[in-house]
């Protein structure tokens, strides 16, 4: 049956990293039966250039109707001084929120062959595999009142909210511990439960869901501690959950700790349907670059491990993502980089010849 | 002329590694002629044990009436399971805000000796001198609305409010503009503007006020990316000011960064009054460290260099200051080393050794 996909490729290097995709999907489809329906859609700056708004609803509805997103990267400086409401990353942030993507997976890998390109110590990053689950649809990135307001005194005063209610605590903590039972079984759940009353909310009620999931090992810890024990000791950890804005910073934190944020794909879900289906979008951790953009010169590998991703949640292909995630092991491990992960000794490639050698693989 | 001096060692390791820092208290009054009127309270787990609350307001009297607080730590198992309101933490957090302590300096460096210890390559850390300033009495940590509510549905709902006014954000940026010009003259403000517009008028008003401070170079980074640059390259930093939150956790990142967290003091300061006189107090970057509280294990030293960032910011006494700076320097660079910087061929030290050596050094 046709798989109906729609790829945003947005904005910096997010185009030239798709149009890899785009190959490796055409060979799924030759050479493994797949069938895709691909269209094509724009956010961020390119939409802002060509619509006046980051995504449109057309686009939007589009997305909605897709069985999964792929999304390339948004925002560049030549849209930085626009007014907040129409920024390149609300068009994102609309995504997220218009289709209920409550649970961003952001695993931290560290390949093989790169251990070394991490800025830490080999032997505290080799075979490092973090997998940080992060609630993408609430918390302060959308919660009400929000704004800037002027003050009788001529002041200004900005403000944000930072809210989670009990089920939107439960729904991405159920994610995170039926992903804790597929791996090592260890859940850290990560907030400031002792400054904050939401992050008091959010550790008892992972704890109170803890009692479905006994054979998951649970602990809890303050985010300040977080960001220190990832630097120290990253092997601790196995699957975290957190909220959206401890979550973004983290899962950052973590992905630089890997040396490889240019191999880092990630999935956002939402609620599965009567069917077993979610809402799915699949987008490279790394930004749109736009120092490099258009010069062939960024690295294909984590927007096609996030096709991969896409292959294994969206539609259960277990055995045609590993395919994928084998090639890309390889090539790496043949020698072959893109700038970005050089190391002496290797072949220097550009995007283009990341994208044949992937295939060559295949 | 008698500097009152108030003590609250707190919870943990707290009273152990003060022990030491009286010791030099007494060295500096015997040896330098200084004169200090020095008194003890209680903060944290030791004051709910005693008085059923974390600070009781005779000792936030205590603490408005006196020159300078230094503050051992607070906090530990033991009362982990109090309800939100008399948790040991807001014994801290109420001194914070009723002293009015905006103005948080958390200095990450590393010591020449312990730069191997740092989980990052030794490359990376060497010489590193970042001062990070974390505004301490505004944003989430404080904002209202806050608290749990039960909804109509059964459900439950956490806040917290993230709130800054213009004059919030100047006299923390301003703080940071004068160190910046005392140091590297580089400052990085850091934010989310563009998903939070408490952000948004931040990086706005530090922009304005860049006007009065053209000889420093400004930048403007996201938070994520910051946690990501530190870990990549920690050197581009000199001085960093962010809110209280992002600061919680960029400062530890930071602080873990040198692999001294046992070495790293900080100093917390209000507003200057017209004598040019700021309430303030002081205490290492470390927690309560339950787990070897007692058994004289401790590292002094991030207490000992707090008591020497007292001398210097609240009672100008820069020359003792570097006395005391120098004496550690030494007796590391000597090879002494508590538990937690023990490295191999050093002399490992209990808390009152290191003590000892630091008086032998002065
Ligand atoms: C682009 C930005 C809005 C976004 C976020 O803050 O969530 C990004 O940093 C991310 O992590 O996906
Ligand atoms: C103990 C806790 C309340 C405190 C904070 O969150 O500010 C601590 O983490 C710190 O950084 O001083």
């Amino acid at each position: 049956s046709n798989k109906k996909l729609l790829i945003l490729a947005g904005d910096g290097i997010g185009p030239e990293v798709m149009t890899q995709v785009k190959r490796v999907i055409t060979w799924f489809e030759k050479r493994q039966g797949l069938s895709f329906s691909v269209s094509d859609g724009l956010v961020g700056g390119c939409s802002i250039d060509k619509h006046g708004v980051p995504l449109t609803d057309e686009t939007m509805a589009e997305a909605m109707d897709a069985d999964a997103v792929l999304l390339g990267a948004v925002g560049g400086p030549k849209w930085d001084n626009l007014p907040f409401e129409i920024k390149p990353e609300r068009g994102l942030l609309r995504l997220r929120k218009d289709m209920e993507l409550f649970a961003n997976l952001r695993p931290a890998l560290v390949f093989d062959a790169l251990a070394e390109a991490s800025s830490l110590k080999t032997e505290l990053v080799e075979g490092l595999d973090i997998m940080i689950v992060r609630e993408l649809t609430g918390g302060v990135y959308f919660g009400q009142p929000r704004g800037i307001e002027n003050l009788p005194n001529g002041e200004r005063r900005g403000v944000n909210t930072q809210v989670y209610t009990t089920s939107e605590i439960h729904r991405v903590a159920r994610v995170a511990f039926e992903l804790a039972r597929k791996r090592g079984r260890k859940l850290c759940s990560v907030e400031k439960a002792n400054v904050m009353e939401s992050g008091l909310l959010w550790r008892e009620e992972v704890t109170k869901l803890h009692g479905e999931y006994k054979d998951i090992e649970l602990s809890h810890m303050y985010a300040d501690n977080c960001a220190m024990q990832l630097v120290r000791q990253p092997k601790q950890f196995d699957v975290i959950v957190t909220d959206n804005l401890f979550g973004d910073l983290l899962s950052d934190c973590a992905a630089m700790l890997t040396g490889s944020l240019g191999m880092l794909p990630s999935a956002s879900l939402g609620a599965a349907d009567a069917n077993g289906k979610r809402r799915a979008l699949y987008e490279p951790v790394h930004g749109s670059a736009p120092d490099i953009a258009g010069k062939d010169l960024a690295n294909p590998l984590a927007c096609l491990l996030s096709l991969s991703m896409m292959l294994r949640y969206s539609f259960d292909l277990g055995k045609e993502a590993d395919l994928l995630d084998k090639a890309a092991q390889e090539v790496v491990a043949g020698g072959f980089r893109t700038g970005d992960i050089m190391a002496p000794g290797c072949t220097k490639v550009s995007t283009t010849q990341m994208g044949d050698e992937i295939l060559k693989a295949l």
